[in-house]
């Protein structure tokens, strides 16, 4: 079979290569999935846990995706996968082809031979949205992919002649360590369907996943063994209970299915997930993929993501179209559905919910993806953006602490990271007119804001700052505090409700409480006031930030520019801060014990790989010299994001830093999400035409734009000269024509009147 | 308090003793529940796993109900108990309260201080159905407990002035090993408010127990630890995750929570079960036990447990009248109701079914009590006996294997013993007509009796016998097969299915295909067709036979006496090997090392103290010498049951010893469930009447029975003479006198013509 999905050319999916970010720090997946699908049916390498002096040593951070581009070994495909995190966990429910002699343990990356992983070359590798194919060298065996929404399809065509079989490892996952699967169980319904779930206590504490596998020949023999056997048996003796025995049962459960691939070498195989039951797993096999071959479901999501990506058409070499529709691939793979057809869907509470109203969505990276990720949805998939924000709801009201999300994935919070970014996400939702009840969000927000135990918040609440005795982030909380109370006092605004305003009004000013005003950065303080000694602004560790440091986050305050500039010592010094950041020589002593920070994803002492800087160049339109974004702006964009499987300069972070890309290719970027403002950079490339989701249409011009032509002497919009140095969400979504007079000169003039500069709390 | 269970006299409950049994072998509980009701909150000793040469040795067999009388300490309350089985498991969500330095281990009998139990004296006790009550001296702490069917209410009184907490284990359970709790988790809602659940990988493989505990007063601290520390942190670290923190979840969860009882000195918890979630057990609270005092919930039990006892009004001593309505007692708390108010329950799938029209019960002893149980709730309660039926039919339905229970509790089978006796309590449902789809059953039955990899029934199918080389149980279960087949074959019959019958009518005679008619015994046979040699008609252990020598399995044909009494060589050689059984100086070697038969539940070699020779003093009735039946059945009844802790003689199996005193006490029993006859022995009490479910009434006369007059010299119903050796279901429904005329001197003229003998299936 030719690959169907690779039949259609012109499309914007022929420009999505889904091998940028697959090696190295990028931590992106090259298997097949649709926008926003729950299954990420891809390839995992050599994520098994390694025994190290006698330890067994989890994979916690360079297998976030399953997949590094290095290995030579495929351990088989899994169906739950992260697209650019910065910590792992899933890869449930692997499945492995493979022929002769049946082997039940993965085997070692040193010695293929001693499992049932197998070599492969890169050179049979083929991926595309919503497909992936390689060929399995030790069996022969070409392996194509593709998957629905809630349904990964597997079709595996064994040699001429071969012994076929197939292997599901349920103790197979990402970060796996001894004991992640705390029970799993299979039922053999029939010949050609299998059911069963694992439960798992992963980074997700405890995640339910359900499956429903639909065969396309018969099973002729099976079999299974529990790695770490039970000691209570039952009456259980009684069957042949590891052969041809339809209930399967264990802590490890490895299960082999043997199939007469002789006769019949394609075997493939619809794996429907579900986080309710097997039931709903059933439900979604049968809405999704019942009767319809690989071809259809494969063309049926290559057209899904077709529809998504054709919404904006560019301009650009080839590399940067192969950019650009790879990072908005990116931006649609997390958040996830987190449902069945019907709308049940596991709760926080490990209840059954049903979806009223809404998609119910999981996989909230928020630390990362409040910046751009979830302003870029807002913006461009408003439908997705307001199922999310009530996703988000549903959340805080399933959980005991009344908290929104942090970081949370499948019915859990691993409480990663830092901050209640959750508040920002709905305030943006809400500015931008999604139909959420401002009411209910409010109280969410609220109530998240005031669980005194998380993470210094009570003491936040109490002295204004989270203090560096009582957390070791005390500085970077209480920056990230200060602005999701900006989104909170700007919703109650919204909603009316003045009181709430002025209280989070007040809270929103709290970050001015940490800044060191002689040394002009942010500085931790410890309970009684006094700030911490020792202090160095270049040192990621151990000076109250997380994955930051002083210079960095000091410039996160994107409720406050005017304010924060003050406290830094004024426009002047504020641009020079700025300019030394981007231009330091920074001492690989500062960060390079820290996995997030690499050389790779510096400019300077500029982290662009991590989150907390990405709104800093886009600061510079508060100053007297905005024209510096620009410059800054088009280094970021030609070194950090190549068409190149290493062409990531950091974790794609679910879209955060793809989102960022796009943001910044059309010219614009939400610095302060939760305002209606996006603050002008300069556009990336010379032509982009958007299609709004309210069936309006938005031309994006830049000519003249070239690595020399990248500062912007002007902007018109509509025809008309356009001063201000951001543009609303209403201008954009009337639409029209946003055109950029480009130079290879700066225009210092632009953007100075007071009246032109973006929002700020302070005047 | 007074306790007010016991201020009612002349009530039923009254002459219920439930500490009948909970000595030695009858393995009954003395705790609270109500009818049917699966929460069963009942005092546990030591039913923790002994360290034994470095092993962890669970205690498989004695505690299977939690509690041994000779035992000193309590370690706790918990709330799911087996009634009277010979194998262990439940005892889910321990409670223990406690005063001063909190402990989260249970300790050992030899050092209670060492843990959490504490020291009791049986003074303290008092028990009545659905009351416990016991002062747990190591903390002067009183300790009462009432239970709804799906709730258990706990009340601790504790010491004026004391710093009172309760500790929660839910790593705790009966028959614990290391890992047997595959998962727990439990929120604190608010502060009178915990939920939460556990997965136990048990007897039942796979058991999930949610529950809801309201509280009477505030918890002023909390925590927990998790014994088993999981490798996976997250970002937990940023909250004080052990202490005060509502989100718990462990491997090995044991959580203690501080009240004020020094304001305050009574705690009181109702601590709700569901299968299903959460939710089902906060749906289960609110239904049977918000707004509701300890004294009501109490009161209610007793109520319903009177409505049910005062059905059958008897006539006797004191220790018989407390023997009687302990085993009335004991026939309604397993099978136990397994499902939320709202009707959703754990189907064997795993997925949550609702039961339409019918209350979904789970725990069949099916081996059991098929014999006694099933009959006498068939005559007695035959609403829940038609729910127990449409519930066996319902879990053969979600069975993978299409198979009806064998031994099933919680959504699990455990296959413990033989047979696939569901078909025999299915066919007698039928048989006495309780409202149930035959051709449904007929369905379920035939698809149950043919898998093939079911203990050795492929061979039967096909050889026509289970042979030896195949199941160590071989002739036992070939007997057993061919009885169920038996009522596969009535209930064709009944169905109007000639072709289904003729079939099984074949297999109801497969048993004759082991009897070794020179020998005059069953006797096990290998594939090539001859007989095992060295064969011991005496011995218990590697004979073929399951728990029971082929002198008493043997008899085992309640379907084809008529038959079986040629193969054994005749009338006579009949009555002689009875009459030896009983008779007979059985050498303990013979059963020494089988834990469920000991001297103490032989009469002879008969074991009334193990199910397979239940029917056989009944047996006489076929032969010329019925009056022998008499003579022992007031022996079984004098020795076997006594009002005593140590009272009975076996264990109680799930209410089949019990149902087998109460039929015995009428004068007849099913010999051969599934036809609609009650076999004659002799009554046991001078009086007895029973108001049956149609609304009709039976009395049952004996005046003159006694251990003399234990003979039967007439039998009268409505007052014309009845010479047939059985009564049917119809005589004892259309209500009335059956008045048996007693006599020192057996009657040997009456019951022997053809007409007058019991069902054959042979003439």
């Amino acid at each position: 079979m030719l690959s169907v999905c690779a039949m259609y050319a012109q499309k914007p999916t022929d420009y999505v290569n889904p091998f940028i970010g697959t090696e190295g720090m990028g931590h992106t997946f090259p298997g097949a999935c649709a926008p926003f699908g729950i299954v990420q049916l891809s390839p995992d390498n050599d994520t098994i846990p390694h025994n190290v002096g006698g330890k067994y040593q989890p994979r916690v951070y360079e297998y976030c995706a399953g997949y590094q581009h290095g290995d030579s070994t495929i351990v088989g495909f899994s169906h739950t996968h992260f697209s650019g995190t910065g910590h792992s966990d899933l890869g449930d429910i692997l499945v492995m082809p493979g022929t002769g002699a049946i082997q039940l343990n993965p085997g070692t990356a040193t010695d293929p031979d001693s499992g049932y992983r197998s070599r492969f070359s890169h050179d049979s590798e083929k991926a595309s949205p919503g497909y992936y194919e390689v060929t399995l060298s030790d069996y022969g065996i070409r392996a194509q992919m593709t998957a629905s929404q809630r349904v990964g399809v597997h079709r595996y065509t064994f040699p001429q002649g071969s012994d076929g079989h197939v292997v599901i490892d349920l103790q197979h996952g990402i970060y796996n360590y001894d004991g992640k699967t705390l029970w799993a169980e299979m039922r053999v319904e029939n010949d050609t369907l299998i059911t069963g779930y694992r439960i798992t206590n992963g980074w997700a504490r405890t995640n339910y996943t359900y499956f429903a596998i639909s065969l396309s020949q018969p099973i002729i023999e099976y079999g299974y063994t529990d790695r770490q056997k039970t000691d209570y048996k039952g009456g259980w003796g009684k069957f042949p209970q590891f052969h041809n025995f339809p209930e399967m049962a264990g802590r490890k459960l490895v299960a082999w299915f043997r199939f007469d691939t002789a006769k019949e070498p394609v075997v493939e195989m619809k794996v429907a997930l579900s986080a309710t039951s097997t039931e709903g797993a059933l439900l979604n096999l049968r809405a999704e993929a019942a009767g319809k071959s690989f071809e259809q479901i494969c063309k049926g999501t290559e057209n899904a993501w077709n529809a998504e990506l054709e919404t904006i058409q560019v301009e650009g070499t080839e590399d940067q179209k192969a950019m650009f529709y790879t990072s908005y691939y990116h931006t649609m793979i997390n958040p996830s559905v987190y449902m069945d057809v019907d709308g049940s869907y596991r709760g926080l509470d490990r209840n059954i919910h049903k979806a009223e109203g809404f998609t119910n969505y999981t996989v909230f990276s928020l630390w990362d993806t409040y910046r751009a990720e979830h302003p870029f949805l807002a913006l461009m998939k408003p439908q997705q953006a307001r199922d999310m924000a009530i996703s988000m709801i549903r959340h805080q009201q399933q959980s005991v602490h009344g908290l929104l999300p942090v970081w949370s994935h499948m019915g859990n919070d691993n409480w990663c990271m830092s901050g209640y970014h959750a508040t920002s996400v709905l305030a943006d939702a809400i500015t931008k007119g999604l139909d959420i009840d401002k009411e209910e969000a409010l109280k969410a927000m609220i109530k998240t804001s005031n669980v005194e135990y998380y993470a210094g918040l009570g003491e936040y609440i109490q002295l204004g700052y989270v203090p560096l005795d009582k957390t070791a982030t005390a500085a970077s909380n209480t920056l990230e505090y200060s602005y999701d109370d900006w989104t909170i006092y700007h919703t109650a605004l919204l909603a009316g409700d003045t009181k709430t305003a002025d209280t989070y009004r007040k809270r929103a000013m709290y970050y001015s409480n940490i800044y060191d005003t002689e040394l002009g950065f942010a500085r931790p303080k410890y309970t009684d006031g006094s700030f911490k000694k020792d202090f160095d602004v270049r040192q990621t560790y151990g000076e109250g930030f997380i994955e930051g440091n002083s210079w960095n986050f000091s410039f996160h305050v994107p409720q406050d520019i005017n304010g924060l500039m003050k406290l830094m010592g004024g426009d002047k010094k504020f641009i020079a801060d700025m300019d030394e950041l981007f231009g330091m020589d920074l001492d690989p002593k500062y960060y390079e014990d820290n996995e997030d920070i690499t050389a790779e994803c510096l400019i300077g002492g500029y982290v662009h790989g991590n989150e907390p800087s990405h709104h800093i160049p886009y600061l510079y339109a508060w100053t007297s010299q905005p024209w510096k974004t620009q410059y800054w702006l088009r280094e970021v964009m030609n070194s950090k994001y190549l068409n190149h499987i290493r062409g990531l300069g950091g974790n794609d972070d679910c879209g955060q830093m793809s989102a960022w890309y796009i943001f910044t290719a059309m010219g614009f970027y939400p610095v302060c999400p939760g305002t209606d403002q996006y603050v002008f950079g300069a556009p990336y490339l010379p032509y982009m035409k958007i299609s709004l989701p309210n069936g309006k249409t938005l031309e994006i011009k830049a000519p003249a734009v070239s690595d020399t032509n990248r500062y912007v002497k002007e902007v018109r919009l509509n025809g008309k000269p356009y001063g201000k140095m951001y543009i609303t969400h209403d201008d954009i979504l009337a639409g029209g024509t946003l055109e950029y007079i480009m130079s290879a000169k700066p225009n210092k003039k632009r953007g100075l009147a007071a009246s032109d500069k973006p929002y700020s709390l302070s005047e």
